[in-house]
């Protein structure tokens, strides 16, 4: 294959961008200095030494320790666990200080139209992590409200069903009703019902 | 003014129209038969002799009687008052059978950029019926998550605290948290931090 | 039928307007004053009576004469006749101030997903228009560069060919090429090949 | 700074990408394999070794010859050079077989909001290779029918116009009209005018 063809294919795989994006990409990089593709040809090769998944919530971040700030910070409450899809919406709840517990990326979400991605989500994992924290007395769910957050939510509170049986924890979702911008009219039935129900 | 400009204008008034798409409106009337148009003509004006705005709760219904199907039915519940910006939002309610208690059509928002439209809002008239309401329990404010929706709620509790303060009732919000469809990553602070404190 | 289910049908026949805003502008008119609907009411009647269809190109205008400004002003070049759509982009012309011959409004195009509109074209009377004309030196098609306005162009050309073989004149169609905003990245093959062609 | 934040900076110098995006390449990048980035890796520093930039007509390809495919061709035809933006244009008229004569790539257009851009368009090499053909018949400026295109043209108009004044060569715009999908209800007045002026 040719440079530029694989090239294309590298950023084809990239979320959201499709070919012709792809070859802007490309076209771009011809205008820069070689110096600077230099350099960034030493980044990507420094990124899986220098950059790190966490071992215990799985969430990217720099440097080569075992365990991310927030897993290794003492200070953090170990009674409650925030099982999230990804690193992004995990950013974005400690961006705006929403929640002072500890994480769980899963990676993911259950999907009916990729069944494959099953085996990719860190749900053995996270039932490993939920078995043997003897501390803990809440698992929230925060994933989206969609198709795929609602199947993989059920997915989870069916695996550890068995622990929560033997041991007094609860299980948690986000609390649904309206959210910033939501106009009555253009509602559908379950944001009107759960913003009902959870008046207050 | 020609017929023409007239009727453009007219089309214009409503909700969304821009002079462009009126103008098309009126070459479509020009396509109709002459026999159609004169039983629409017939419709606008029997429109307010046939269509009567509830006297109780300003919703707007088809028939002559003082009051619309849910004031006028002994069966919803007296105890809960639920006030609501506009007829489509009330529609969408009943629609989906989410409350079973009264209504009270505010007919509009409270906005920071049109102080005028205070004086259209029934809010004297919600005064009114909430002093006059004994059995009253629970007024849910029902209203979009906008500043509009805010600045009207705030409003609202502030000319009822009298009320309030004097006997007992609850007043409600329509809950905050995801709505259908909502994903994390790109929730804003508000919607986070209301998900979160309305788990369950 | 009921009376607002009659304006909902009769706004929902509107171009673009769906059922939804069929029914806010049925809220939007409860809010207007009797006196208002009743006036419209009225120019609803006077429509047909005050507005015509003009006998010659069959564009609306205001007024009760045979022909409208256009048809009938003797400065306007009879040779050349310049065949459009509808109402909407005859206007365009003239308010460009594009052309100075006369017009024939077909009243829509060809579709290959509609043949019964065949039927409502002013196909016959282009004809017989065409045919009567001795001084007619051009005839322009111009329609949308699209499918439909292709295959109309495509008819048109056909059923006038006897009368072209008999008699000297030309058929023209409006230039192809790029219209204002092309970027030459994402044209398609025809508007590259015709722009090309057309260079001057 | 961090290998986090230099790759983010990095992607939001590609075009269209904001800083948003640019973070979820680089977590994608986490999920990738070592190898296959250390792959790209040296892809990025085989780039500029492996693909050049034509030194006749400025445009980006593979291999380390001076010239393209289209400059190194010797049937293609000497007499006519076609001036153009940026590499995907070239590329589009190239895959729609459009034109068989040589290529002058700019590699942008002048802009009045960004009048530092003139010194890295190739304006003065365009200079002396027209300049430097003797069998040059016709220049066609391809550019976008944008601001920035007239723009451009004008400009390039203005330079060549010593040369033209001494030698018999013709310079030519791309055809203006309308262009595939184009309705005119919707065209502007410089789009209606070329396309009823290059009527045929």
């Amino acid at each position: 294959m040719s440079i530029i063809a694989d090239l294309i294919n590298f950023f084809q795989s990239f979320p959201g961008i499709g070919p012709r994006q792809a070859r802007r990409f490309v076209y771009h990089l011809a205008g820069s200095e070689p110096k600077s593709l230099e350099e960034i040809s030493k980044l990507l090769v420094r990124f899986h030494k220098e950059v790190s998944r966490c071992s215990t919530c799985f969430r990217i971040f720099e440097g080569k320790s075992n365990e991310c700030v927030v897993c290794s910070n003492p200070n953090r409450d170990d009674s409650k666990l925030l099982v999230i899809e990804k690193d992004a919406d995990l950013e974005n709840m400690e961006r705006n200080q929403i929640f002072d517990g500890r994480y769980h990326v899963l990676g993911g979400l259950l999907s009916p139209l990729r069944p494959e991605i099953q085996e990719k989500l860190r749900l053995k994992e996270l039932y490993k992590r939920v078995e043997a924290n003897k501390k803990l007395g809440e698992i929230v769910l925060a994933l989206s409200a969609t198709t795929e957050g609602d199947m993989t939510k059920r997915y989870i509170e069916k695996i550890l069903e068995p622990i929560i049986k033997s041991r007094k924890f609860k299980i948690s979702n986000l609390g649904r009703g309206l959210s910033t911008g939501t106009e009555l009219e253009y509602s559908d039935r379950d944001t009107l019902k759960h913003a009902f129900e959870n008046r207050k």
